[in-house]
């Protein structure tokens, strides 16, 4: 068994309204590939949103009393915390010049997805798509519609994690295929039953794009050949805890 | 930028006193390919352990007081509580049947790692290695000299995560890599400084890896080329974020 990770580079700088199906379908044709069956199409957050124009400059963002106290407080700028308290439903942590949110998508990361890089101007906001596996529903069809194929598609972001250091590439959005990948029931080589394994197949998946999806060139998406997976309706909820199965809620 | 993944299939059975990195060795010679530099490689914990003899049958362990309580209450073998407990050097969570601990090596997860699958006669209990960096050195010094070429190795395990659903697997020792990727310092395409991102190089590598070392097959080591990272020591402990920058434990 082999897989293989082909970063799609060279995509130009998206704005508002871009057709990002139509993007990774030419960004795949330009590296000699094409999509085959099975492949799955990992594409980075930013991308997905700069297209959906959920950018925000930040001259245009009211801080509460609250944001201003925080953010003066942890040396934020205040209209980043609004911003972060507005795509939140809840605060998780708020410590150390950190928030870790619940989402209004139900990830539970830092600073709600809220970043600032890589936009023109530099003070300009990103905030995380609406409803990231309905992007990537759209991306799917788009990428149908273009190349003849119907093949997953995982929407990546960059999240701590408590216990350990460093960023890794997750899933928030997923279309055609189930992101958890069950051993339950089955039987290992010797025949004994496995111990209940899930395995959160989107987020290696993610992870292993993030290996190639480098921040210091335009490579915004992967192609990933060669992982075996249930094809399916699927969610990114599948991968969120529910909050009375967490422990560190 | 393309990386590939080959699943070194097909091992023998691994058994106490074993050479890893003659295993491995071989495993890569079958698959037609030869280490090449850049290359690394990702070795499962399992095999690990099992050649360093990290195995206690549980008819030879005598469960304390406390784990024969916690053991019954939660529906867990106390003896199998007794083990965990013993691999642990503090509790982060002991609630819902599930134990968190940071165990003597300094890593979080659930069971200090202690599992009862895949072992000959299922009443066989296996342990994490005594310290999974000197395994990685050790098996990096056997694959230099079968193979000629000094390439890193990774030893990764399946954790589970808070918030999300399903296992991942993370590097637990490294050899002959930096296992964080850093662009403190560096600008992106439009020539702005990135905020302080830090990639767990090591975890995403680990997390590939699992993609094509399925728990079904034989599949306990990957070969992975075409990843860009910096060589040097480097340690797991370099993955582990210290109890004082931790807001979850």
């Amino acid at each position: 068994m082999k897989v293989e990770l082909f970063a799609i580079e060279g995509l130009p700088d998206v704005v508002p309204g871009d057709d990002i199906a139509a993007l990774v379908a030419l960004g795949i044709r330009r590296l000699g590939e094409r999509l085959e069956p099975g492949d799955i199409v990992v594409i980075t957050q930013k991308i997905v949103s700069k297209a959906e124009g959920r950018l925000i400059p930040l001259a245009e963002v009211e801080p509460s009393a609250f944001a201003v106290q925080w953010g003066t407080a942890s040396g934020t700028d205040p209209r980043v915390v609004e911003l972060v308290l507005r795509e939140s439903r809840r605060i998780v942590r708020m410590d150390r010049g950190v928030i870790i949110v619940e989402t209004h998508q139900g990830l539970v990361c830092a600073n709600a997805g809220v970043d600032l890089s890589n936009v023109a101007g530099g003070e300009v906001a990103t905030l995380l798509p609406v409803d990231p596996d309905a992007s990537a529903r759209r991306i799917r069809a788009g990428l149908h519609a273009s190349a003849g194929v119907e093949v997953p598609v995982i929407i990546s972001d960059t999240f701590g994690r408590p216990w350990r250091e460093g960023l890794v590439n997750v899933a928030i959005g997923v279309a055609g295929l189930s992101p958890l990948r069950s051993y339950v029931g089955s039987r290992d080589p010797q025949g004994f039953p496995l111990q209940a394994t899930i395995e959160a197949l989107a987020d290696e998946v993610g992870a292993a794009a993030g290996l190639v999806s480098s921040k210091l060139n335009r490579t915004p998406a992967v192609l990933v050949r060669g992982i075996l997976y249930e094809a399916g309706d699927g969610s990114a909820r599948d991968l969120m805890r529910a909050p009375e199965r967490d422990m560190f809620r």
